[in-house]
C-alpha cells in the first residue's frame, strides 16, 4: 500500500480510499491509484489487506496510564500510523502488575489481535515469548527496554542535559526530585534519569548529600510535597532537577506559596517539555513524545509486513531554556 | 454477569475470571461465582456472552483528540466499564469533518462494532439514522447534544458558576475567554457557556461590551494572546472568564509577564478542574470527567442489553475556589 501510495503521489489514506471505492476520492486520484497498484501487481481484496496485516487486521495497544498526557500523546502518534496502515486499535488499560499478567495471559489465547503494543510500561520476558509463541508481534514506545523492539528516548542523556545546565549556570547545590510509577513499583521506569544525575555531580565533582535526593510517586501534588521537603532542610538546594514536567509544577507551586521567587531564589528544570511546561514558562528537556508514537507504529507495519524489524529507536531530547533557571544568587 | 457477580459478592472482573477459568482466582471465590452463576442460570460460554454483547463484543469510541486531557480521561472512564462489562474498545481518531464522515460512512457496513461512542463531539442526524438502521447503538459522551443519549454538564449552569462566583466577589467589567474548538468549527460546542455570560451580566445589570469577548481556538497559547488583547483595552476588565481552564492558564502567562499580580490586579476563573488547575491555583468549576466516561459506558451496557436507555444524563458541575480570584481593588 505504501508503493502504491509513494507512485501514485498520495497518501497512504487517500490510496487504500481510492482503492475500496470510496466515494470521496476524485476520479483522477481514483485513475492514479488504480493505475499505480496494477503497475505493482498489488491485489486489491479485503482478504489480502488482511493478510498482508496479519489475520485479525487488529493490534492491542496496552497503556498503564490513559488520561496522562504523555501515555495519551503516544497513543495518539500510533494510531494516525496503524490507522493509515489499515489496521484497527483495541485499547487495553492495565492498572496494575495483576492486570498485566492477565492481559498477557488471555489475549494471545484468543487470537484476538495481530501485534500488541505496550507504552511506557515493562513486559517481561516470560511474556513476551508467550506472545511471541503465538505469532503475535510486540513493539514498545515510551520507555527504555532491551529484550524486544521499542521506541524511547536515552533517558541517561536527557537527565544530562537538564542537571549539566543547571551545573553550568552554577549551581553546586543541586536536588533531585525523582518520581516513580505507583503502577509499576517493581519496574525502576527512570534509572537512567537518577543515574544521570548522580555521574553530571560527580564528574563536577559536587556534593550529592542523600537529603538532596527525593523520591516520590509520579504527579505534580507529590512534586509539591517533595519540594517542601527540600525546602524544610537545614541546607536547601538552589536548584532542583525534577524528573519530569508534572513533578516539576507542583514543585514550583510550594516555591510560589512559601513567597520564594523563580528563579532568583530557586531554579527548577524538568523532563519532557509538557503543553503546560511553556506555559509556566518552565526550562526543560523536550523529548518528541507523539514522534516516538509514531516510529512505533511505523516498526510494526515493518514487522507486520514480514521485515526483520529493528532492536530499537532512540529519539533526541533537547534543552529547552526558559524562565525557571538562572545562576545562583551570589 | 453483573448478577452473578453481585450475588457471588465479587467485582465483574473477577467474575468474568472465575467463570472463564482463570488461574489466579482463589479456589473458594471461583465456587462461590460458579454457585451464583448456577442460581441465576447464567450460561458460561463465549458465544453467549457475545451474543448478550452484541454480535462482535467490540465498541468504537470516536474521539476527535487524543491527548488531550478531557477527552483521553473521558476515554479512560469509559475504556473501565466497557472492559469489565466483556467488551473491547476500538479506538478512532477523527480528526476533521472528512475523518468523521468517512468513520461513520464505513463503519457500520464494515460490521466491525455493535456501538459507537462519541466523546465531545457532534453527530450529525443523517449519520445517526444510518448507525441505527444498521443496528449500532450510539451514546455520546462530554457534550450536550439532543438527539440521542449523551452524558454531559450542564454547559449553561457551569458558565453561570464562574461568572456569578466573580460578580459576587463585587467585579463589575468582565471580560470572556470564549475558546471554540478548531477540528469542529460549525459546531457551536460550547453556547450555554457563552449564554451563562451574557445571562448573568444582564441579570446584574452589568456592561457586556463586545469588546470584553475574545473567541480564539482552544489552547492554553491561544489564551495568552486572548488575554494580551484584553490587556490593551484602553479600559480592561479587572476579571476574566475562561472557557477552559487550559486556556485559563494560557491567560495567566500573560498577566504573570505583564507584571500583574493575580488575584489583586486581575481575576481568573476557568472551567474544568484540569490537574494543573490545580497546581497553578487557579479558582474554577470542576466537572467530573472520569465519570461522564464512567456513565456513558453504563448507558450503553444498558442499551446493548436490552434496556430502553435514557434520553441522556447531566452531571452536576461545582465552584472550587483557590488563589485566582478575589473582590476588585477599590
Amino acid at each position: 500500500m505504501a508503493d502504491v501510495a509513494r507512485r501514485a503521489g498520495v497518501s497512504m489514506a487517500t490510496a487504500s480510499r481510492a482503492l475500496s471505492d470510496h466515494p470521496h476520492v476524485a476520479a483522477g486520484t481514483r485513475a492514479r491509484v488504480l493505475a499505480a497498484a496494477e503497475q505493482l501487481s498489488y491485489v486489491i481484496s479485503p482478504e489480502a489487506s488482511r493478510l498482508a496485516g496479519g489475520v485479525t487486521g487488529r493490534v492491542a495497544v496496552v497503556v498503564p496510564h490513559i488520561s496522562r498526557w504523555f501515555f495519551a500523546t503516544l497513543l495518539d502518534g500510533l494510531e494516525q500510523v496503524l490507522r493509515e496502515g489499515g489496521l484497527d486499535v483495541l485499547l487495553y488499560h492495565v492498572g496494575d502488575a495483576a492486570d498485566r499478567r492477565d492481559f498477557f495471559q488471555r489475549l494471545p489465547a484468543r487470537r484476538k489481535v495481530d501485534a500488541v503494543v505496550v507504552l511506557g510500561m515493562p513486559v517481561h520476558d516470560a511474556e513476551r515469548d508467550r506472545l511471541e509463541l503465538m505469532g503475535v508481534h510486540i513493539v514498545a514506545a515510551g520507555g527504555q527496554v532491551e529484550n524486544y523492539p521499542y521506541v524511547s528516548i536515552d533517558d541517561a542523556a536527557a537527565g544530562r542535559q537538564a542537571v549539566d545546565h543547571l551545573i553550568f549556570l552554577g549551581h553546586r547545590r543541586i536536588g533531585m526530585i525523582a518520581a516513580i510509577d505507583p503502577a509499576e513499583p517493581g519496574w525502576p521506569v527512570l534509572p537512567g534519569r537518577t543515574l544521570a544525575y548522580r555521574a553530571a555531580l560527580a564528574d563536577a565533582g559536587l556534593p550529592a548529600g542523600p537529603e538532596l535526593v527525593v523520591t516520590v510517586p509520579w504527579g505534580g501534588l507529590s512534586g509539591a510535597d517533595a519540594m517542601a521537603r527540600l525546602l524544610s532542610l537545614r541546607e536547601p538546594p538552589t536548584a532542583v532537577y525534577a524528573h519530569s514536567d508534572e513533578v516539576a509544577l507542583g514543585a514550583m507551586r510550594t516555591l510560589r506559596r512559601a513567597g520564594l521567587r523563580i528563579p532568583e531564589d530557586m531554579s527548577v528544570v524538568g523532563i519532557d517539555d509538557h503543553p503546560m511546561a511553556e506555559l509556566a514558562d518552565l526550562t526543560t528537556v523536550a523529548q518528541p513524545v507523539l514522534e516516538q508514537g509514531v516510529l512505533a507504529g511505523r516498526m510494526l507495519l515493518e514487522l507486520l509486513a514480514g521485515g526483520s524489524g529493528t532492536d530499537g529507536a532512540t529519539v533526541p531530547t533537547r534543552l529547552v531554556v526558559r524562565g525557571s533557571t538562572a545562576p545562583p544568587r551570589r
